[in-house]
């Protein structure tokens, strides 16, 4: 069967038969069902050679800042100069607000009217990472189907930003003018996953932009990236060009300096291409994922174990009030859920 | 034997005997035999009763930044004022240079030879986590024997200045006056770790370490502390004065500062015991280390399977070069670690 959906998906002869064909794929993609994992897995195993050619740009940004706007102008944009562009998104908290940031299509009503484009909502439920999972799995089955540019939307709940960096190529951060005046709202730790910072409605206060500007500029320069000294090689790739974190203005809304974005973006794709940078950041992001399954495969072996059912809740507390060495509750568990093999821990 | 040596740690007539148990309670802990492991979880459960009372301070700053020179100070200080002193560090590196970084006692000359402080270096050897554990067990061992001030010192190598942010109730930074020309040495991530920035040798040059200072208080407020407008109950704790993160300078070579230093920190006890934090604090770090260890002793458990060794390299280069989904190669690798129980994860 999922020789079959292959087919439909790479080789539809209608979009309305592909569209079909990659909304059956995720779905089968999301079962829990162990029948259907097993064909998931087939059916990603058989895709996977034809994936990679896309470029996968992460965005995010605070409620209000215009993401919907941005990616349908960017989209619109891109889909003009005849590229194919899928949007995708990670919001872990779609199963608690019982509606994913993009389940209403109409956000994005002109993009998703268009053949070129292929919009999903958030894949509902479960952690972040699980989340994460499904929708790393959903933009695979978008570049077999030939998308090349897919779009990753988080709103930046808890670390979603983070799985959404570890999953792309570039990762955008959407700001407003008046985070100049109020820098307490750029979140610890997203500041230095931004390649590059879009401050949007830019139009709207001119010299509120260019304040934040300022200051997003010393913020990256304070803490963004490691100083060059340290990770460049000394040798040949010493003189080579390094992609360097950019702040852009622009106005979503009017779609005036989209083409100033995207140009950015080519030339991160470039640089990153030409140091070998990008090669090696999806290199080191699939195995992370990989051991981010394996840990929380172990984590779900050790939970489901009748002993450290019965054992962990009192030995939390006893931890937590310091009555118990942490290592020795540690210990126990271990015990009671791996067995003997925990007297080598 | 646990028992017996239990009872010299916290009653030895003289110090000299006090001080040998201590390192043999401390050699015991660290040592990976079996039979000392249980009982090493015997004497750790039996002394957690009477550890918990002394102050905990994490000291962090890049070498040269004189963090000996400042211990010796604030100990010789404290010491002076009455109370008893121990010194830990961790440093993941000291297997790999060969010698820890308080290896030397010298370097704590006037310190050392008071029989009111315990210096101890850095258990050397394996992995950061296994260094943080042996020295979280050593704090323990130090605080039953009745010292009041416990001082994790670390250099600050990789991760090192979280796992010492995590078991210590309050974190101090120690930076350069010329660090405000030069803030990309302020590591990643650390800044937003620092409960107190302390700037060493100001009496160098006033001029910079006020640049310093005000680089450093503006850094603080940007990244530093989550907005109190997030976190702040708005009912009866509302009012509560809360700590502030705090940037002093001071010269530890001529102990100018060093009242001033333990002023800030004895006020930060008094707000955090006053707001409940530092009891969160606390029993926060114990959970952590224990999931941290279970965590730790479910991947030794998989790196341990005899299948999992055969397969990892192949699936691991597979995964990196595109050739196998992360998801497959992670659900192949729990299946022959976890056996059945995988097909339901």
């Amino acid at each position: 069967m999922s020789d079959a959906l292959l087919t439909r998906l790479i080789c539809a002869a209608e979009d309305s038969a592909q569209r079909r064909a990659i909304a059956k794929a995720i779905t089968l993609l999301e079962s829990t069902r162990a029948d259907h994992r097993a064909q998931a897995d087939e059916l990603l195993t058989a895709l996977l050679p034809r994936t990679g050619k896309a470029l996968r740009l992460g965005i995010s940004g605070v409620p209000g800042v215009g993401k919907s706007t941005f990616i349908e102008a960017l989209g619109l944009y891109l889909i003009a100069q005849g590229h194919r562009v899928a949007v995708l998104a990670v919001d872990p908290s779609s199963s608690v607000s019982g509606g994913s940031i993009l389940g209403d299509k109409t956000r994005m009503e002109r993009l998703s009217a268009s053949e070129s484009a292929y919009i999903r909502p958030s894949p509902s439920g479960g952690t972040l990472g699980g989340v994460a999972e499904k929708t790393r799995e959903a933009m695979l089955v978008c570049e077999a189907a030939g998308y090349d540019v897919v779009i990753i939307e988080t709103v930046g709940v808890g670390q979603s930003e983070t799985a959404v960096a570890g999953m792309t190529d570039m990762f955008v951060l959407l700001q407003l003018p008046n985070a100049g005046d109020d820098l307490q709202a750029i979140k610890k730790g997203v500041m230095e996953l931004a390649d590059l910072v879009v401050i949007n409605k830019a139009d709207l206060d001119a010299a509120a932009a260019t304040r934040a500007r300022a200051q997003i500029i010393s913020a990256l320069r304070l803490f963004g990236q490691p100083s060059h000294s340290d990770s460049a090689p000394s040798g040949r790739g010493a003189l080579k060009r390094q992609w360097q974190p950019q702040v852009l203005q622009l106005s979503a809304l009017t779609a005036t300096g989209i083409d100033t974005f995207w140009a950015a973006v080519q030339e991160f794709k470039i640089l990153q291409t030409a140091s070998g940078k990008l090669a090696q950041r999806r290199e080191k992001q699939a195995l992370a994922w990989m051991w981010e399954r394996i840990e929380s495969g172990l984590k779900q072996f050790f939970h489901q174990n009748a002993k450290v059912q019965a054992l962990l809740p009192q030995l939390s507390q006893q931890v937590a009030q310091g009555e118990l060495p942490a290592s020795v509750a540690a210990r126990t568990l271990l015990a009671a859920s791996v067995g003997a093999a925990a007297d080598i821990i």
